[in-house]
């Protein structure tokens, strides 16, 4: 019988063999990114994890929604917040602004509430993998840090969330609350310069994906060589909790098949 | 006996506590935050949390570093990065730019890879707290994630990491190869506006801040007022994992008291 880890790895599975154009899942694209299919493919080849969600990083600018009069919330996506454009892959960045039907004008700012801003983000690749047990949360949770993803974290549940801190978070430009008029207060040659810093963002984004990729390969192959037990304990720096842990678990364990072993 | 918690809690409270002008930490600004000051003496109140590090938010502008041929690093802040301003008060914020020997120029961006970029940055209040147990991380954490610290995670040895998405980033110069000119490509007005988006984002900062300090003040008051043990099942949702290691755990205890018990 499957346990509940193995039996919510088989039904995520499931979704992403399945996830195409014709079968969209519940992100606003709908699709997995095409940069983090073969990290994905990676790590749900180990046994004890499985990725719940993904982003290969992005580039995005974002109008942002009406604020109610009571709201004190700096970025309200909802009340008609939306994409004036998206792109995950760097090849269809260039440009992206003759997309956009801006009027430019750098001498004119937003003077009252009633305006919306227009931002400009470069997103890193984040990923969610869920663990099996808190040994290998902790083990990727390490193998992510030692990495340079240095804004990981372990969630509930062995959920480790995988981040970098590569980043942009431009004000470009804002509408007014009387028309829909998208007005840019920074001048085409910013938005170039912006767009070619955005390369480098992404360069060095699938720089570091493919780094986390080599080294979660690296790790599952020494566990396969059966290297892991022996060399665990230098290589992810077992801390004095952990190993207390570690030999209550075990501990347990042996006296658990000691007692099969006499019934 | 202190336990190992205890002794590293009281060591971190007596750097606390000595920390001033006079007896700098590590940091460099060498002193803690005064907007963290009310959190970090409520956090360190309860037995099994202490605050290991902690930034209350700021706004600074950094001119990286020069940059080595074969570095792809996109951000170096080795090799003569520095910050041209930084302040962690909105009181100290407004004309920051007069304190900068800019050349104003919206026509001139860098052609070359031998310049240095200026950015400009708001980054959110961030506090690390160090947990004594597992069970007291998962708390501190579900408690962070439910009041909009969205990109809060555990680390190791129960260190919750308390993380907020409120942010800036945004390329306004560059110094060229040649000169150490600062080179500023986006006008006056638009440093005057950012710095006006830039009040906002201490606003929520703040805010959310303060919200994080009721919601520790509350949990802190139940669990005093002995209601945790029976709420806090159905308040911090045990998921079956914890609750088996939690039985795994309990039951062990029991039967190491039994046994010294009988001996």
């Amino acid at each position: 019988m499957q346990d509940s880890f193995d039996q919510k790895k088989q039904s995520i599975l499931e979704e992403i063999s399945t996830n195409g154009p014709d079968n969209l899942d519940a992100s606003p694209k709908g699709t997995i990114d095409e940069h983090c299919i073969p990290i994905i493919n990676l790590i749900n080849k180990h046994k004890d994890m499985v990725t719940t969600s993904s982003c290969s990083g992005r580039v995005s600018v974002f109008l942002e929604g009406v604020k109610s009069a009571d709201s004190t919330s700096i970025v309200a996506k909802g009340n008609y917040g939306r994409w004036l454009f998206v792109t995950h892959d760097p090849k269809d960045l260039d440009n992206w602004y003759d997309s956009i039907d801006f009027t430019y004008d750098t001498t004119r700012f937003p003077t009252d509430n009633g305006t919306r801003s227009i931002l400009y983000k470069f997103e890193a690749v984040i990923l969610h993998v869920k663990c099996r047990d808190e040994t290998t949360a902790q083990r990727l949770y390490i193998l992510a840090m030692n990495n340079g993803f240095r804004e990981s974290g372990i969630g509930n549940n062995f959920n480790v969330a995988i981040r970098i801190n590569i980043k942009l978070d431009i004000p470009i430009g804002f509408t007014d609350a009387e028309s829909e008029k998208l007005r840019c207060f920074v001048n085409k040659e910013y938005l170039e310069y912006i767009t070619l810093i955005s390369h480098e963002r992404f360069r060095e984004n699938f720089k570091k994906l493919d780094q986390l990729y080599g080294a979660v390969e690296k790790m599952m192959t020494e566990e396969s060589n059966g290297e892991a037990g022996s060399k665990k304990k230098n290589k992810y720096a077992e801390s004095k909790e952990e190993r207390r842990e570690r030999m209550i678990r075990e501990g347990l364990q042996r006296q658990q098949s000691m007692k099969k072993l006499k019934e």
